[in-house]
Order: structure tokens, then sequence, then C-alpha cells
């Protein structure tokens, strides 16, 4: 692991998701850049000191050289976005497989090159786009693909949250002070953060790429530097239509990711703030509710499920998702099998979906500073 | 009463609200164009064949030949959209107040032309914008005019609906008939029929006049002349920015108006379909759940309520509420009597938000046209 | 109209739900004891005054003298219970329907009694248990009549209020002061007042007949006379159980009567607090969310509606379903005509349901009394 | 870790809880009476076949003669309710703590005999009553102990499902078949193996002694043994009063867990199946909406979550909650600490607990025999 020493958010996650299934073992990290810290952080993962490394650089060189079996899988990478590329770069080309928080990297050139590397290497690339790992999110994906809604015509996709409503980042709190900064953010803050997490819900579930977009982004907070509002219209390849708006300064908004999508024959209503429920909505019928874990979704679905109905699953389980597939991935890898094309292990965010987030980002910023211009993605 | 016989949809809810309360009583009508049919709705309603007319025309002259006391007080307009600015224009010219069903008028020009008649005539006109009849409307005007919110930075307004998701207008739907044609019903379909229920409410409940929008509005069912689909970024006098959409084509949506509106210190949240619940969200303190008829509420909310909380009020209540005010208004006037400017009573939509809504009307369809460029409201 | 003078509650939701649909006119009147404050009352229904009566022995025998065609049709009684008997009694007497509100009278023996004067009179008599006027509350009775849940299991019925959590009768408020007096409300308190709705909607919905219970219940507040919480265990003919509590002093509990039913095959859940809405459960099934208005929905479900799906209707619609079902009645009786026995229109509480519910207060107390012995409703 | 091989639900479900937080390893087990079976189930763990034992005596005699800090620290007892006591009361004689899923036993007599037993060796003991491990249970407990709510007048405790509907328990379902079998599940069947989720939830969170109970247990599935509905009258030490009612029976019922809670200034209202949402309310003011992991949370509470707001929280981290108290409570001994009355860690349901619930299903059974008589709880 790379990040996510003492006092961070997602490192936690991150173990907590890997821990789950009891298929991955923490070996070894470089928790913090101040070595000692990585030490410490270790210790309390139970590690021994030896494989608390100070830094990425370190740990990959020392991990290479012992033998086969006792060096670490692969690695997870969870520091702040400017500090993505780098360890997954150096990872990859000395023979791990990386799984790395999101998003991919700073920019999309970056993002590109990483793509070429993943190629060049052969070796496995994952990106927690973690919501992508809830059951019902993958009902919804198989519904649509099943036909079941018809031709998709419009899709609603918003991640309001409003911890930012005031200028947080000045009072020294960790998590909002690299996510407003430029430098260690990227060039957009909450569609960096956040809206990248919709853009890719939406692409998921609709198995549709957005085509070109018109955004309107704001920073309503005096003082910060990145966008912190973004109000983005949308127009997808095949010709449905959407709207996708997200915001940090929506107050007492918690982590309010939701998405309704529409069809011809029906539509989907998901949010995560409760995932074990999603309204399906027909023509002239009732709507129903599907529940996780039920007899009556998709496979997709059920293997996401850990638990039989009414017993919630969460962001962890979701989480947890991303690394059972990924694990299972590389067991195959390791055990020399290639999986069939639609084995559920092989869904789960790849370099490629990490280079359409960064597209997003940059068609948005550049749409904005157009006024709102029509702007293509490209990737 | 012009429109609303046999058959009509709107004609019957306008009687409904008119009756509730038993503060007006229905005594004339050309309630069809033919004159049989008139007659036999207005028996329906229990009135005698003389005050059943055959055309508004006629009806305005006849009526306005009664003695004081006897003569129809004020008419209700209920037809499809071209025909409200004539019997509008007649009647306020013959000495009678209108309560017209929305929008206004065909399109802006028509609109600016009423308004000056309204002025000159002096009588009072009415707009049944209804969803500004709600109790907690009301009080979510009055929590951001009081401050509780702080000033305002995001709005997102939706109307979603379903019943045009397949072109029923071809299979002989009279309500869809004319609402997707655009003689009957002027330069948009969805966008005027339900985009501007959902500009009136942002405006209403902010207090914040729409500066300028970029829209794209699509029509998704082959063979319709107009559009049943809009997306559209706002951009508020005074900084606020939104989302506003509404759509025909989003299969098993019922009539789901709803807005979000978040402040510096807070937001509000309300759905149409569960009316007598508002959610308020704050910075660091749980959400409060406001209902209808609580003693906590405004002034303004509490007047709008007719019975204890949790008996639920609906629809026709706040259609009612419109209702209500203007009859308190016209008989003020007649009693010679100014009621001061903060009067409850005179909380009823306007021509001047009839004509706010044709520029919004207008604003769309131009700017959709150029591409969602930025384009201001002119009113 | 006997009793709903300036000040009451529920004369006003009389009136109200009389005028809804434009078919009955209120002609007359009885409003308070002191002829003074009636005819003040009458004066704001723009009654003449020689039609306000100073009591209802008065109205009753000035109405029987006036010619056919301009007397009063029926009479609406909404006094507090005790004086619901007498003026129905000599209303049917003297050769007019009565719609009363509930409990039919003070107590069982009296009930039974009126039951003996309605059959001879051959007089119609409706009780006004106003939750069964709600459309979905139509559909779950059709659904469950239609067998499409199976055979019935299991009932839990609820309807808590937090009101009198305090002792308000005590600082005057009126409706509370003669809801919690022994000689004016009857033998129970909580379970007359709202404990008999609960009762009443459960055999509307199942068309099951509770056979016997046992209950349990208190006066929490000091100083109460009548009970203001309450808990039943019930046990339905045919083999069905269900629990039955409602309460007075569930704090924060606005009017939240509520129902389940579970058979075989499937259940519903509906909840007076967003009457549109209805669950239907299922075995290895999405749930469904059937909602007002939508053409899915039974005959009985369709007619009791006013407006499209989403327009939403609410308790005094609801109400105004029982005042057309009668007035629908008393006019085929005075045309002469004899509705087929399953003609909507007889679809209103009468006084069968008046003596069932007071059988069922009887055996509550009297169980409760005999610390909750198994007691049986005896009609 | 005794039971939960290959087939098992609730073995998982200790698995991921005892995983989630890193803190406690899985080093042996008897996952089966069958030693291959074991084996089979111990190496999908990682374990070495060594440390898979065919019987719970086997491993813990084997388990005993190892060095300290290489054998296993406790033990989890995830078998069959007959098959708790006699692995708990070998492991806590021959030195080890225990944590056993609930019941605690077959029968009352049984877990008094245990509970002698945990104080005789000085272990410790606790019961996975999950539920009380949700964030918002604790902060119930909290509000209510510190007299936000006031005296507690009423609980309405309910916990219906419906899987068992059908008697799958014919067609090989081993989870269904067990739990209706009396010898391996005790006297009571839905009571015994939800209602006492219910019975405990109720208890903890209102910190009130069931006092005396009458209860109505059914068996509406032919050819069932055991009961698979019940509904209990409950009186609380102090005065309070309840209902209770779990259902095995209640089709399209999920695990539909849910308490209310009202006092004499507030209530409270929490579902298991949406466990991050818990409603407060309120004489005279609006109802407020709780969320896990806000900050104006109770301590309790917040130490109970795992990440920021609105990451939802499930059920197996409910779970995990007691793991890791036990693991934190064991730890503190092992290093002689003795942990302050209030610490949180000592937050999770012990012995006493389990005797409680076997009094409580005692007393039900009882109660129901003698047809709903007055039973008290005998402890």
């Amino acid at each position: 692991m790379v990040g996510g020493g003492r006092g961070a958010f997602i490192g936690a996650v991150h173990r907590i998701a890997a821990n789950i299934d009891g298929q991955i073992e923490l070996v070894c990290g470089a928790f913090s850049s101040d070595p000692e810290r990585s030490k410490a952080s270790g210790a309390d993962f139970f590690l021994p000191a030896n494989r608390c490394y100070g830094t990425f650089e370190e740990m990959i060189k020392a991990e290479a050289k012992l033998p086969e079996g006792e060096r670490m899988d692969f690695v997870s990478i969870v520091t702040p976005n400017h500090m993505h590329f780098p360890p997954a770069k150096m990872a990859l080309e000395n023979g791990f497989h990386v799984l790395s928080d999101k998003p991919a990297t700073l920019n999309l050139a970056e993002a590109k090159k990483l793509g070429d590397i993943v190629k060049k290497t052969g070796q496995l690339y994952g990106l927690t786009h973690n919501y992508t790992g809830y059951p019902l999110v993958k009902e919804a994906k198989a519904m649509i693909a099943a036909g079941k809604l018809g031709k998709i015509r419009k899709v609603v996709v918003e991640y309001p949250q409003g911890w930012l409503a005031t200028r947080i980042e000045a009072s020294g709190q960790k998590q909002a002070a690299w996510r407003t900064d430029p430098k260690r953010s990227g060039a957009a803050g909450c569609i960096g953060d956040i809206g990248t997490h919709a853009e890719n819900l939406a692409e998921y579930i609709t198995g549709l790429e957005i085509e070109e977009l018109a955004a309107d982004i704001s920073t309503f907070v005096k003082g910060r530097a990145l966008d912190d509002d973004g109000n983005v219209l949308l127009r997808f390849k095949g010709g449905a239509k959407g709207v996708l708006h997200s915001s940090q300064i929506s107050v007492g908004e918690e982590n309010n990711l939701n998405i309704r999508v529409y069809g011809e024959l029906g539509g989907i209503e998901w949010h995560q703030k409760e995932p074990n429920t999603m309204l399906v909505k027909w023509l002239d019928q009732p709507m129903q509710v599907y529940r996780t874990a039920n007899g009556y979704l998709s496979d997709a679905a059920k293997a996401a499920g850990r638990t039989p109905p009414a017993h919630p699953e969460g962001y962890l389980e979701a989480f947890a998702n991303i690394y059972k597939n990924f694990a299972t991935h590389i067991r195959a890898v390791q055990a020399g099998k290639k999986l069939p094309k639609n084995d559920l292990a092989l869904d789960y965010p790849k370099i490629s979906d990490g280079i359409r987030g960064m597209a997003f980002i940059e068609a948005v910023v550049k749409s904005s500073r157009g006024n709102a211009k029509w702007t293509k993605l490209k990737v």
C-alpha cells in the first residue's frame, strides 16, 4: 500500500475493503513520506518494521527482490491525486499489478501515458470507482444491457455534498486541504473529486459514452482556488441526453450520489445513501422496488452481495467488491488461466475508465471557460 | 367560466378549487364552443340554461348587462393556451376580473399586451400557477425571505412526467393532442406546459429572478412537433446558479415536480408528490422534517392549510388557495378596501408572473436553437 | 347540519367534503346550542337567518313543514359523541336521511337502538369513517376480495397520535376537553376516538370480522379520566390474527393511521399520512408501489379519485367520497331507483359499521378491566 | 470457530465481522462434524490442515496444549442453537473466552448454568445480538439514558420476515430445516429466532426491563412444529407499556426489525433496513433525521462508525462492532488492564442478555399456552 497512514481516510477504507473477504493480506506499505510515521502506521496493522518503507520507490525496489510467494502481489495506491501516477508507473514497470484510487492521474496526458504502460507491461490495473461495486448498480447495468428499459433517452446523475460549504480547508482540515489545492488535486475540484464518480456511474450503468457536454462550474466559497459546484448538460453517443450536477456546497447533503435513467420502456432510480433499494418504473404498470440479495436479481447483482435480503450492505462492501474481483483476476493470471470475457471477476474499473474520467474533467473545465460551449470528450 | 365542459380535465379542477371553501359560486359559463354542449355541461353543474352561453363573447356581453349582485364577479379561463388571451382581454375590458389557467397567453408579445390591459383597466388578474398554493411552498418562501438559509447559491428544480413517452396524441387523447400542437400550445411543448411551473416555483420560493439560461430541448417521440424534454442551466440575478429540467418522456414519473434550494446556511427540499413534507437541511445539525399545519410554521403556511397536522392536503386544496386569495382580494376591492402590501390574500400569481413565464419559454426556445447559447430573459 | 359552528373542527371538514363535488348545498343548520351563535355561524356560510336554528329539535320540526324540494334532504351530525344519537333518532323518525360523524352513538345499547330505528324508518344512514374513502384503501379491499393476497393470516393496524401527550384539556383546548370527558366521549378515550377508525379500517379492507380481542389500555397523563393509549391483540373469524394499537401520547406522531395485511400470497401496506401510495408485497417478486389514479387500479379505486396520477389527493377528498356516495344513494332513492348490490355508490359506512364500532369499544374496555382477558365482540 | 463450514450462513457473517478491522485472525476451527468437510472448509480460509478439527472437543483440547501466543485467544460459536451450550461450557472451562451466536443456549436452565460457569471461570463471554452494534441504535440508547426523551411510556418493536411463508423446510432448505425443528431450535421458532432480537433491542435501547407479557403465538404453515408468528403485549418495570410482534410469514418483508420508543418529551424511530437513519420526534417541533457518522452524535454512536456521513454502513459493520469491542476487551484482560465501567469497549451483549433472552422465550411460550395470560420473566 502506498499512502494511507494514520489520519488518512481512504487508506482505512481500502484496508477494510481488502480485509472483508479474507482473500487479501496486507504485507507491506509505504504509508507515509515520513519513514518513522510509515513504520508506526504499519505497526498498527501488525506489520513487521522491515516491510514498512519510507517511500514507494524503496518499497517497490525491496519487494521486487523478495522471492515469489513472499513478495507483495499487487500495490494499492491511496495517496492524493498528484501522487497516483508515479507509483503506478513504477509498480507496473517492476512487475506488480496496481489497484489505484481515483482519479487515475493528475491530468489526461498522464492518464494516456499510464494506459500505454499498462498495455506494454501486461500487468493488471484497477481503479476504485467504488460505486460500481454496489449490487443494485450492477442490476441496473444488467437490466439496461438486456434491453429491459428499451433505448435510453435520458440520464440524470447527481452528486451533491455539503461538507465544503464553508472554507474548512483554511482551518487545517487535511481532507479539504489537498482536495482544494490544484497542485495536489488537478484542474478541477468538485468535478474531479466527485463529478467523475457521477460520470463513471452514468457510463457504467447505461453502457453509453458521453459524447459532448456543456458545463457551468462555479466557486462559491471565497478564497477557494478550485470549483466547488458544477452543472453540466450531457449528450451521449446514440442520442440520449442528460444532466449531471455535483456540488460540495449543497448544505446538508452528505454524499448523495444518485442516478435516474429513462428508456423507451422503463426507468430506474438509485440513491447511494439507501443503496439496497432501486426503483424500477414502467409504462402503465406499478413501480417496482428492487432490493439487494433477492432471488429475482441478475447473476451479476447476486454475486455482488454477501448476505441475505435486508441485511443491509453498504459502502465498504461495495468497495470490497472491486478488491474481490481484482484479486480473483490476479489469481487467475497467476494460475495461467484466461477468464472468459463475460466472467464476473472482470467487472472492475480499468485504465480505460481512468482515461475517460480525465477526459471528462478536462472537457468540463474547457467548456466552462468557454461559457458552457459544447465540448467533446477526447480520449 | 370559459371552457371546461364535459371531458375537460382542468375545468373540473377549477370548479372543485372554487367550491371547496364555500365562498365562490359558479353562476354562468361558456363551457364549449358548441352551444348545445355548453348547455348540457352547465346542466351538470345545476346552472339554468339561460346562463350557459355558446361563446365567451356572448357570455361577457350578456353578463355585463345583468344588474350588479346578479352578474358574475369574475371569469375563470380554462381553455387551451391559444384561447387564454382573447377572453381575458375582453373580460377585463368589460369590467370583469380574470383568473386564468397558465400560461397567461400563447406568446410573450400577447402577455405584455395583456399586462398593459390589466394596468389600464385596473381589474384584478390571477394566474393558476397552482403549485405556489401548497402550504409548505409558502413556508419555503417565508424561510428564505427571512434569511434562514442565508444567501442562496444553488437551485435544482425538476418537473418530470412520463405520460407522453409514446405518441398517444396520435390515438386521439384530447389532452395530449392540444398540448403537442404548436397552434394551440405555443412555441414550446414540455417547457411551456410544465417547465414554466418549475420556473415559477423556483422564482416564487427563492424570490430571485432568472437572469439568463442555456437550454438543450429535445423531441424524443418521432412525429411530434414540439419538445417533450428539456435540460436548462440557470443563472440567477445575484449570483445563484441552477439546473431546471422537465420532461414528458420520463417513463414512470407521474407529476414529479420538486425543488431543492441551497443557501450558505441551509437548504430545503420539497416534492409535489408528497406535498405535506419539506426537508430542511442545516450545516452540522440534523435535517428537519417540516409538515403541513403544525404550529411551528410561518403565518403564510398556516393560513394555507385547512386541517390539522397529518390530515394530508393535496393538489385541489393548493389550487383552491389561489381561488381563495383571489376571491378575498375581489371582495376587498368590491368593499372599497385597500389591502396592506403584506396581506396574505395578495399572495397569488399575477400577470407579472405570466409575463416572466412567457419570457422563460421564449428564452429556452431561442437558446436551444442557438445550441444552448446563454440567453437572457427579456421581460 | 347539527353542530359545527364557529370554532369547531370537524364541522368545517364536513362542509368542505360536501362542497367539493358541487352536488350538495348547505341549506340550514343548528350550528350551536346558543341561537345567536348559530345564526352568526350560518351567516358565515351565506345562510338566511330563518334557517339557522337554535336547536336540532327546532330545525327538524321546522324543516319537516317546508315543501318538498325546499326542505333539507338529509341531516349531517357533527356534534360531540353524546349528541349523536338524539338528533339522529329524531331526524330519521321525521323522514330525513342522516349522515353522522363517528362513533355512531355514546354506547352499544344506543347503537343497537339506532340500528332498529334505521330499519324501521327505512331512511338512509351513513357514518363518516372517512378513511375508507381513500382510493387506495378501496384498492386494498378490492385486491383482497379478489383473492390476490390469498387467505389472510395477519393484520397490523395502528393509529398513533401525540397531541394529548400533555394535559392540554386542562388549559381549555376545546377539542381535547370533550374527548377526554367520559360524559361527552363515552366509555373510552383514545380507543373510542381513533381506535375505532383502526378497527373499521381493518375490517373494511380485509372483509373479515374481529371475533375476540385481548386489550391493555392505559392512561399515561395524570388526572385524565379516559385512556390515552391502548394495545390490543386481535383474532379474526376464519383464523387470522392481528395487533391493533392506538395512542394519543406517541409524541411527534401526527395522525399516523396505517395498516399492513399479510395473506398466503402477498401483503399490502398503507399509511394515511402518504395516502396516495400503497406498497404491495409478493412472495419472491419485487414489491410494487401502487399510486392513486393510475389505469392499473380497480374500478372502485379509480372512481374514488378526482385528478390524474400524482396530483395528490388528501383527507378532504377521501371525506368527500363518503358524501358523494351518500348523496348519489339519496338521489337514487328519491328517483325511486334501486341500486344494484355492487353499485359503487353503496360503498359508504352504515349503521352496521357503527354497531360494530361500539361493540369494539365495549369489548376493549371490558377486556382491559379483566387484565387483557380474551373478550368477544357482541353485536 | 465452531461450526460455519461450507454452506452455512451465519459462519460467513462472523468471519467477515472478525476480518473487517484487521484486529482478529482466524487460526483454527471445527467447522463441521464431518472431519473431511471441516478440513476442506478450513482450506477455503487458508488454514493449515492440522488446525482444522473434526469436533469442538478435539479443537479445545489440542489448542489448550499449544503455547500461549500461538493458541487461539477465543472461540466463536456459530452452530444451530442446540449446539451453543456444550462448546461454550467446555471452552470457558478450558480457559478460552467465548463469543457465541444467539440465543445463548437451548433453554433457560442451560442459560443460567452457563451464567454460573462464566462467573466461576472469569472468562469473557459475548453474544452476537448484532443489531445493538448499529451506530444509531447506540445513539438511541444514549439519548434515552441522557433523559432527552423524558420518562419512557411506550415501546413498539417489530421483527417481520416473510421467508417462511411457505413450507420451504420440507424442500431441504438447510437454514429453514433446523430453525423449524424443536430439537435444534428450542421451545420457540419465530419468537426464538428473531423475537429475541426484538426483545433485546427494546431493552438495550430503553434501558428498561420487560416485567411481564401476554403472548399469542401461532403456526400458520401446516405441518410446521414451531410457531411462525407471534404477537405480544409488554409491560416494563417502571410503567412503560409496549407491543412486540415478530413473524416469519409476513410475505414480502425481508428482515424488517424496527423500533419506536415514546417518552414524555420525545420519541425515536429506527428501522434496520435503512439503518443509517433514525427519526427523532418532538413535542411541537419538527421531526429530526439523525444520520450515522455525523458530528452531532454521541461518542458511543461516533465510535461505532467507520466512514464519513452517507457512506452507508450495514449489517456486517454492526456485527463487526460486537467483535471489535469483544477483541478490545480481551486485549485489555490479556494486558492485565481493567477497563473503566463506562468504557465503550464493554458495550457488547453478555451472558446476562442471554439469560434474559431465554427467559423471554419461555415466558412467551407459557403465556401463549395459557391463552395470553400475563406471565412474568423469571431470570
